[in-house]
């Protein structure tokens, strides 16, 4: 029903009076065979981008610089005119309108934060908790009114107080009995799975996090109380201690002195996305601290990690081959986790070592 | 260090040769005390606006007309030299920089299904599976790589094959025995529900769809087999039936003849959002429904329904505030559930009537 210059011309001037009455004035470029551009510029700083295809997709942008709710709904009542005026220029026979909820831009909030796949979501920020730059990343924590303080790190979503179902899902998920077990943490900066693990009467925990996480712990054990409690307030507790340390060198100890774990815990990072040749020392690095780790744990041990968003089949199939690559024959089996702050479904891996007969 | 109409003009100065590169023409709004709106158009239709705020929030929008990786690498590479070259002019005193994913609109497959607070999220749709009008709404099932085949009532995410917890939760969450229990759905078209509460062995289980729910089985029953295997593909089973009749005459029929069951589920629809007068008509159906069911449920018989979204605590509270208006009196617990293809938490209830002692 929208196929020539002249029903882009007809939308064009169709819609112009509503724009006009607005006070907005005009700027239109014609590029012949791509349709038309309107631009409507106001005084008060704020202005429309109406874009007519010749194929029938007209898209309307208005930007403006406020958060008032005045603005929004003065937003609202131009774009239910344009709708009604569409829908009078072509009798009604549109075959989608779809109205997109604002961005909002530039403000002290950032409410946008992408998932690892790539996709825009946003989030239901109302307040920035705490955010340093450490010489290694950018570390944020923001209030959800939903999930509670969330751990941003260099603008990846690591996790929030909600996210009890990662801590659970990176333990085994709940199919584990901890009592009176030897227990290694990599990483875990955000005291979630010490927390978990300590309540669990373990013989001893040691979580190893680098100077990298220092800066992680200052913030969480001040502003992520529910996922960590009081665990990350001394570096040693009845059952636990923490290490402030490379975990390479302190692997390669514990596997010198013979030290064995019942069970490794790798919450360092995610499974790297790329594929590409330079991340090669990624993937390397990956597979010195699996192998690694396999030196250090007990025959019968367990090793859990997380994997990646579920979409990024590229990356978790890498990553598998890898495990293939260690010094010793080992088994896996992944799981898939609904993480509540995430708005993407995450994989969690087992590793065990392969029991010869 | 930024915050002269000379900075507005140095980063106009500064910016424009990186869209004339490209062989864009300019067209420059000055609007003295708002800054600047510089317009980039392109031969192929494409089209950049960098706007610029006196106050130092620089915004660059670029909209083109195609999906293919190689337009994405462009642009990419554009906004990478904007950056840079903001950086060299600010002596990289920027507080902050943010790119987001391009939003795609005009194609066949839409993304954007904004959650009920209001908030833009983009889904991993690759298909449109069913898009159907009928006279009472517009039901699509459309295909997410991560949730499986996602059914969206009126623009609504209703449930995807992945949201067994959602089915779970409304039936009280694994802590109820459905053995030789009677039992009545209200609503529930998807097939969810009574799919998951027959495996359980239940007296007999009713659900009452009504004529706007039609359609909803019928796309449901070919396209969510996961969420209702094959209980949709007769109206009648060993222990189960299903009546296409409008919920409040079944009830009241119910009630007059003293049937009476051990678990009322109401599965019709999320609690209003709305709280403005035009919806009393809403909550008062609502109390019918809420009533009607209480008059047919055994006296320690469970009422289960959904809420809404956690965010909309006025929404919430005005629910619970209804149940304090029935004909007999009840309590009620809430428990708030993490749906996967939500992408915000969800409460659901449980009511029952007040023991009298």
């Amino acid at each position: 029903s929208f196929n020539l210059a002249a029903d882009c011309n007809a939308v064009l001037k169709g819609l112009q009076p509503i724009f006009q009455e607005q006070g907005m004035t005009e700027t239109v470029h014609n590029w012949e065979d791509h349709g038309y551009l309107a631009t409507y510029i106001k005084k008060n700083g704020s202005f429309a981008n109406l874009r007519i295809h010749p194929h029938g997709l007209v898209l309307v942008d208005l930007q403006s610089y406020n958060d008032h709710m005045k603005g929004r709904e003065e937003v609202d009542q131009l774009l239910n005119k344009v709708e009604e005026r569409m829908k009078e220029l072509f009798h009604g026979n549109i075959k989608r309108v779809k109205r997109l909820p604002a961005i909002l831009r530039g403000g002290v909030i950032d409410r946008y934060w992408p998932t690892a796949d790539g996709r825009l979501v946003e989030y239901d920020i109302d307040e920035v908790v705490y955010d340093e730059d450490s010489p290694f990343q950018n570390i944020k924590i923001l209030h959800s009114k939903q999930f509670g303080n969330i751990l941003i790190l260099s603008g990846d979503v690591n996790l929030a107080e909600s996210d009890l179902a990662y801590t659970q899902a990176i333990m085994g998920s709940g199919k584990e009995d901890y009592t009176g077990k030897e227990v290694l943490i990599l990483g875990g900066g955000d005291g979630g799975i010490l927390y978990e693990i300590v309540k669990l009467k373990p013989k001893m925990v040691t979580m190893v996090a680098s100077n990298i996480d220092q800066m992680v712990i200052d913030g969480c054990k001040k502003y992520m109380r529910k996922t960590c409690g009081d665990v990350l307030d001394n570096l040693k507790g009845e059952c636990y201690q923490v290490l402030i340390e490379d975990c390479i060198p302190v692997l390669k100890r514990y596997a010198k002195e013979g030290r064995m774990f019942d069970y490794v815990i790798n919450d360092l990072t995610a499974v790297p996305i790329s594929t590409s040749p330079e991340e090669d020392s990624t993937w390397e690095f990956l597979r010195l601290i699996l192998d690694l780790s396999m030196k250090v744990l007990k025959q019968d041990g367990k090793y859990f990690t997380q994997g990646n968003c579920i979409n990024l089949t590229d990356a978790l199939t890498l990553y598998e081959e890898q495990l293939s690559r260690l010094y010793c024959p080992v088994e896996f089996s992944k799981e898939t986790v609904c993480v509540p702050s995430y708005m993407e479904l995450w994989v969690f891996y087992t590793i065990w070592k392969k029991q010869t007969d």
